[in-house]
């Protein structure tokens, strides 16, 4: 493989955040007017309608006062943050965390999966990718040399048809394990689809990949955003749970820390010091004042997360009311922020619509071609956004698929 | 290659920054009495004894109230920004810079350094790198799957010895490109030496890279603290060089801006394009809020950098001077904060006198073998630290030297 070949298998031309970069004007399919609104940019979250944790500006400034102590931490991240951290992680999992070996604090959640998969994944390693799932996955395991091995994520219905719970295709899963993969990564909350991975598929992974030999990254990022009635499983805590497990979480979506690139990684000492091996020659640490931030983690104000949660509940609710009204077929999402609604037939190729949907209705969505191949008929809204342009914008896609019908 | 022989060959052990995570205590071989006075930590520069460029908080602040706007950039960083800042690294390097196209903000310094060789290597490619050198550049080259050219990095003396000026071997290196180097790491200022490669090299450099269709990234970290009468030549700037260059520069040093994790590449738009994809996975983008620092860089108040560098001569004569005095041998730097002195005949390991000085001394050093395995005899100090602690830590320095004298 050339470099060349490298970086054309991990293109990310329609990567979320970079549409700026996208081709510009109208296509020569479009017809009829501008939808007018307040533009709404789907493919990420607006921390001005949900702005971060309160004191993370002033840990920030208290943090650049600190001066040299805090600019240059470890590698791994500063050792007294570290050991705060490990606690409120544990109490959230469910497992203890071991700060001073079994941690390391990174440039975003990014940071932590790029990290994780080159502590596993080297020439030749097979690698299980989900597919829906976090688009970085497939990438991160090509650019690394690996072979991915793609597995169906099933949610709603298509869990319902195979008899399971929520996750992996077990059947499909077993066999990928069976068949060499060293290698399981897998975000629950799925992004995109915003389904939980269940209890008992959860502890099936665990088992599988502790008699397979297979090393376990799950990206807990959205964790937090649990809605009411819900349960979430932590595999780390599970007693089937193999040795070579990371569990990366990290504040930059719940908590809108994006801004500060503030990452998390924990579980196996063995792979967090290769991670900080790695990390000493990627970026050297996660920036010195962004991370004092990260004192707010898991110590917000009292009813401050119920009220997150609840705001961003509502917003759920009422998009999936106006898609299903609309017939479209939408799974609602157990957690996190993420919609995947499958769009009615189009005259025009999904590529095409995202970009009339860009030019004609001022609004930003991620192709679902990002996420699985297969997915050329589904778009991905991040809905955490201002409540009502966030409904107002989703009628505009309503409106705009029925004026491309095919 | 397995995972783990991949990183038993990038091993961290010595590197800067953490020598928290070594081994504790006196080593058996310790005798006499411990030194005493201030603590001194030469391993990377003391922003409290020269702090961050004016204005760098305040510009943070700025950015965090821009929000959503100012957390979420393109990968390759704010637009606007990036666009002013083309401006000005044109003008210090004398080639103009596409801000569209050719230049990517990351995470560091450290940051830019990997997306360049990432975007140039892949398994099998030949990389030279020199010796002396920046401790990271082989590590990267093998991480990749590259295969490490070694190439002599002759200063002061070993120049003179060779006939040319400073600067990597003009023989070896031609060797090197003869022999399918495709790739040509280097820095300058030098790291460790603080040496600069001069005018004729860099020419010769750039001519040798053309014709051999080698790629050439240039890590220019220290470039603007030049000290007096010397003189910097800009590879980028030549009208032999080739098209695929990258340099790299940051605000990390000079400027102490470390802990705000900002670096830029810039050149060949190709290579910048790559960099960026690659960033999409391995860290997404430069902290948002810490971007805007930038704006400081490149525009310190009048005066101001003339006195950061005037404050470093005085060190840098002051250390030489005490070494000099103990008849060690001791390159005078032409630019940056590292000084890379001879050590005497002793009766210890380097490892061991390093460890000694840390528990003796209370100093902390750099040992040579980081940056060649043949220097071990060599410690590097960064000399960005108080100048009186500095001062007197040298001479603790020297002192111990004498007592573990061979």
């Amino acid at each position: 493989m050339t470099i060349q070949t490298v970086f054309e298998a991990m293109r990310t031309d329609a990567a979320p955040g970079q549409e700026v970069r996208a081709a510009d004007g109208l296509p020569p399919e479009a017809t009829g007017e501008t939808l007018r609104g307040s533009p709404v940019d789907f493919s990420h979250g607006d921390v001005d309608a949900h702005p971060p944790t309160p004191g993370a500006r002033e840990t920030w400034l208290n943090g650049f006062s600190a001066g040299g102590r805090q600019a240059y931490t470890e590698y791994r991240g500063d050792a007294d943050l570290r050991n705060v951290l490990a606690g409120r992680l544990a109490a959230f999992t469910g497992a203890p965390v071991n700060g001073r070996e079994g941690l390391i604090l990174t440039p975003g959640t990014q940071g932590a999966l790029f990290l994780a998969m080159g502590a596993c994944v080297t020439r030749g390693t097979k690698v299980a990718v989900l597919e829906p799932d976090y688009f970085a996955n497939r990438k991160m395991a090509v650019f690394l040399g690996g072979e991915v091995v793609p597995v169906p994520f099933l949610y709603g219905p298509s869990a319902e048809q195979a008899g399971q719970q929520n996750g992996p295709d077990l059947n499909a899963l077993e066999a990928a394990f069976a068949d060499g993969v060293k290698v399981l990564i897998y975000s629950t909350p799925n992004n995109p689809t915003g389904a939980v991975t269940g209890s008992e598929v959860t502890a099936r992974i665990a088992s599988l990949a502790a008699h397979h030999g297979v090393a376990v990254i799950v990206d807990q990022l959205y964790a937090r955003m649990l809605y009411p009635g819900e349960t979430f499983t932590h595999l780390r805590a599970l007693p089937e749970a193999p040795a070579s497990v990371i569990t990366v979480m990290g504040p930059s979506k719940t908590e809108s820390l994006s801004g500060f690139r503030l990452g998390a990684a924990f579980g196996s000492p063995e792979l967090i010091d290769r991670m900080e091996k790695l990390q000493a020659i990627v970026s050297l640490r996660a920036a010195g004042y962004s991370q004092a931030a990260l004192q707010t983690w898991f110590d917000e104000p009292e009813g401050w997360m119920g009220a997150r949660i609840e705001d961003h509940r509502a917003i759920r609710d009422d998009l999936l009311k106006l898609f299903h009204d609309a017939g479209w077929e939408a799974t609602p999402p157990q957690a996190g922020s993420y919609l995947y609604p499958r769009l009615p037939p189009l005259s025009v190729d999904l590529g095409t619509f995202t970009h009339l949907l860009r030019f004609q209705a001022a609004v930003i969505v991620t192709p679902g071609t990002e996420f699985a191949a297969a997915d050329i008929d589904r778009i991905r809204l991040n809905f955490s956004q201002d409540h009502a342009a966030a409904v107002a914008a989703a009628g505009r896609i309503v409106a705009l698929a029925k004026r491309y019908a095919a």
